[in-house]
């Protein structure tokens, strides 16, 4: 059995060993949780998307450098939800990240999509509470793409960072995934290739159209590089003072509520699943009933009712 | 109450307000639509998608073009997700589609976000439906980006094509969003732009290496120009052949079962979240739990299994 002592004290490979039980679902995973949860809610969740090629992986790569001048120990995540055929095509950022694999008080861990059985935003979300309780001040969430799954994921970052390049018609296709309400700054990144001046006022007239800043924080739209080191100090006082201003106006406490109810439907939702799969696996009548639907002699309208009034009532019985 | 008998008699008008009352998730809709699904399932399903930018809608516009030389009626769906604040980006693709909206043998529909209550995916089978039982042979849905909800949509073509551009690195991104596996012909549209030779040896490669292809249909990769109309009629005969190939082969047939499947699962899950919800508010306690997760004193790991055991009894003692 893992040890959530161990865990809770700093043990790296503790951390490590039920981040791999998670990834692969394994056995006592929701004990495991259950018994981390207590020691969570205490990190700064930092979740960095954008356009590929925008350089988050250099950007997060300056972000572990400033909290551990600040520091803070780290955690990093890169989620790269990759097709099973194409795996691996992010190997060459990861290794350049290894440069902080000496420092005790980074820890970095990629994900994909082929160990995780449960999903890969509900593991990412998982692993986000195994390093809090291992003591991570600091958890960076790094999102290749602008998916779904990757919005869904952002929705537990305290700040989001959407990072966009001065590259034509780049931000157009980013606004459009639906990722401009999701933004606490804005990056526009590789400033040093210059030609910045209108992606940056495009997203202030969007902010301008937007009525829900008026009152709250308006997300800044900032410039950055990883090459000449402009900006980045400046990203992180804005990181961090986005994380106080929530905090201190109680929005993050309304926020981490949410977070926390949504979390709780989803868990539900997957236990009602299991539920209902073991009744129509028991029950055996789902073959014949598919029959008739793709011969058009039942409709699956009528059909799903049915079926979900038999499984609450045969649960009466019991 | 809408007419389903008119809607299978061909009329137009009733086609348009059933998919208003869909998008609305208006009332009754359930009912409406298990009157129409008996009528369905005889129209060959032509998926359309691929990264921005690449000619789908002009593409579409020639498959219409295609379908109707051929005497086929032709319903569209272009599916746009576009977040609440950018909306309308794509009207002038649409606009464009207007010289069919003089033919009567053409039905265009536009669905985004906003209008859709129960989720886009789902709206859009359900329109699929509709436009089966209007009489439409063919029935094309172009989606914008390659999300989970647009994966998700694709899942219910029974031919899928990929839509990619000889422009660089494009087709890298592609593929990492799970595209591939989906694909039952790729299409390397704007071939009067030349340079194409990389991009088709890029995916013919990637197919050599994956098993799957080696028994049954393997994607073939073609390339077109909506400029010159190369290669368009090749298009829309193997779009055809692929139809012919697995419905002969009775893979269609398995394709139609498990998206019965799939869809009855969707709506099982529905029904069971609405009958949960209701409770949920019935019973009124979430709010001190909520508040108790987010304080860490209780975890959602234990409490949604106790939930849904409670949820399960309940429904024992009426």
């Amino acid at each position: 059995m893992l040890d959530v002592n161990k865990l809770i004290q700093g043990d790296r490979r503790t951390a490590a060993k039920i981040i791999t039980l998670i990834e692969n679902d394994g056995e006592g995973k929701q004990e495991l949780l259950s018994r981390i949860y207590p020691h969570t809610g205490r990190a700064h969740v930092i979740g960095v998307t954008g356009s590929p090629g925008a350089g988050k992986s250099s950007l997060t790569d300056e972000l572990i450098k400033q909290a551990r001048r600040h520091n803070f120990k780290v955690g990093v995540i890169a989620v790269d939800p990759t097709s099973p055929i194409s795996g691996g095509a992010l190997l060459g950022d990861r290794i350049r990240m290894q440069e902080h694999a000496l420092d005790k008080g980074v820890f970095i861990r990629s994900m994909g999509t082929r160990g995780c059985l449960g999903g890969l935003a509900r593991a990412t979300k998982d692993v986000v509470k195994v390093l809090d309780a291992y003591g991570c001040q600091v958890i960076i969430i790094e999102t290749v793409g602008v998916g779904q799954s990757e919005l869904d994921i952002m929705h537990y970052a305290d700040t989001t960072l959407v990072v966009l390049t001065p590259g034509a018609g780049d931000h157009i296709q980013t606004i459009k995934a639906g990722i401009m309400e999701i933004a606490d700054i804005f990056i526009i990144n590789k400033s040093d290739l210059g030609n910045t001046k209108r992606i940056v006022t495009d997203i202030e007239q969007m902010l301008d159209m937007s009525p829900r800043y008026k009152s709250s924080w308006r997300p800044p739209v900032i410039e950055t590089s990883t090459v000449t080191k402009d900006g980045i100090e400046n990203l992180w006082s804005l990181i961090r003072r986005h994380f106080e201003s929530t905090r201190s106006s109680g929005e993050l406490r309304e926020t981490v509520r949410n977070r926390v109810c949504m979390e709780l439907m989803e868990m539900v939702e997957d236990e009602l699943r299991r539920h209902l799969w073991g009744y129509l696996n028991q029950n055996g009548s789902l073959n014949g009933l598919l029959d008739d639907l793709a011969d058009r002699k039942a409709d699956p309208y009528t059909e799903s009712r049915k079926l979900v009034e038999r499984f609450l009532n045969i649960k009466n019985k019991h």
